[in-house]
């Protein structure tokens, strides 16, 4: 967290020098990301610089393609991460999306010191989903060492996941077919196939 | 939707006489678009095909972008479509979402014969945070007629929304600084910028 700061500082500092700076991120920029760091600190300092942001592959967008289509309806991002944001706000988020039936997708699930919280997170999820509903992990998404798992609400703990992991929840209409995890959007209902 | 359906079948028609085919969908296609139909229709007529998804940029993502970095902490999509989802439904998820402070990306706000959704999301999201709260509405986005509107909970609906549009709501503490609409991740309790 600390290197972030530093470097969004440096590309401040580089641009204020009337430089034409690019901040590099992984993923998409806008999300869970370094964009919103860019624009507070700008904004600390009272710093006049012309920022744009490029949109990027999200981990949602990348696990989801690799899992199948898990995301095709109403879903949340959340992060277990209780650095920056109290436990409490994050249990109620978890709730709110569990009880109203959203796909979810859990960043930042278990870190070495961290490895309480996605036991909380399953257990919000199987008070209102049925154990059997298809989870994803996806860990280090399009890198060489991508790892897929699709398993569910009731196996999830003996999946490997890490920092590099996304896990991804289904719906309650969400299904496995072929080793794929999808979410239907609702045609089979109005339209023949 | 009727054209989905007929692109789909004809894409596993000739993926069944062993073709290789691509199926390209705006936006990312695993997000509210065409690859879970794909999947739900290859099922349906229980086809053996090699299937895979290649994630792309999302409206949300691309939005989001456009519009600063609304979407730096945990957020909600959710369709205002009724054509395949009960309003019931989708009005769960909109309080949920609302009362316990996602950002919220809204997918088909409006069109010319759905009017009165857009009025109702509103309302719930007026129950829970103060009018002046920042609100983005992107049509078009990336595309030539492009148009980037930042308003509040407030005064949103005098803006131009249509089907185009995606409209992002933000949390209770999203700022606009610059014309840009921000959501900060919290860094700036922990940090010293």
């Amino acid at each position: 967290m600390m290197k972030e700061v530093d470097r969004c500082r440096k590309s401040l500092e580089l641009a204020a020098e009337g430089k034409i700076v690019a901040l590099v991120s992984g993923g998409d920029p806008g999300i869970y990301a370094m964009a919103g760091l860019v624009f507070e600190m700008a904004r600390e300092n009272n710093q006049q610089v012309k920022i744009e942001v490029i949109a990027g592959i999200a981990a949602l967008n990348a696990c989801a393609s690799r899992l199948g289509a898990p995301l095709m309806h109403d879903f949340a991002a959340i992060s277990l991460s209780d650095l920056l944001t109290p436990w409490g706000v994050i249990e109620k988020r978890l709730q709110a999306a569990a009880s109203a039936d959203f796909v979810v997708a859990i960043y930042n699930p278990k870190s070495k010191r961290r490895t309480e919280q996605i036991v909380k997170a399953r257990d919000i999820f199987l008070k209102y989903r049925d154990p059997g509903t298809p989870v994803g992990v996806v860990t280090a998404a399009t890198r060489e060492n991508e790892k897929v798992e699709l398993t569910t609400l009731e196996d999830m703990l003996n999946c490997d996941i890490n920092m590099q992991s996304t896990v991804i929840v289904g719906n309650s209409m969400t299904f496995e077919w072929q080793g794929f995890m999808i979410t239907p959007r609702g045609y089979k209902e109005k339209y023949q196939f």
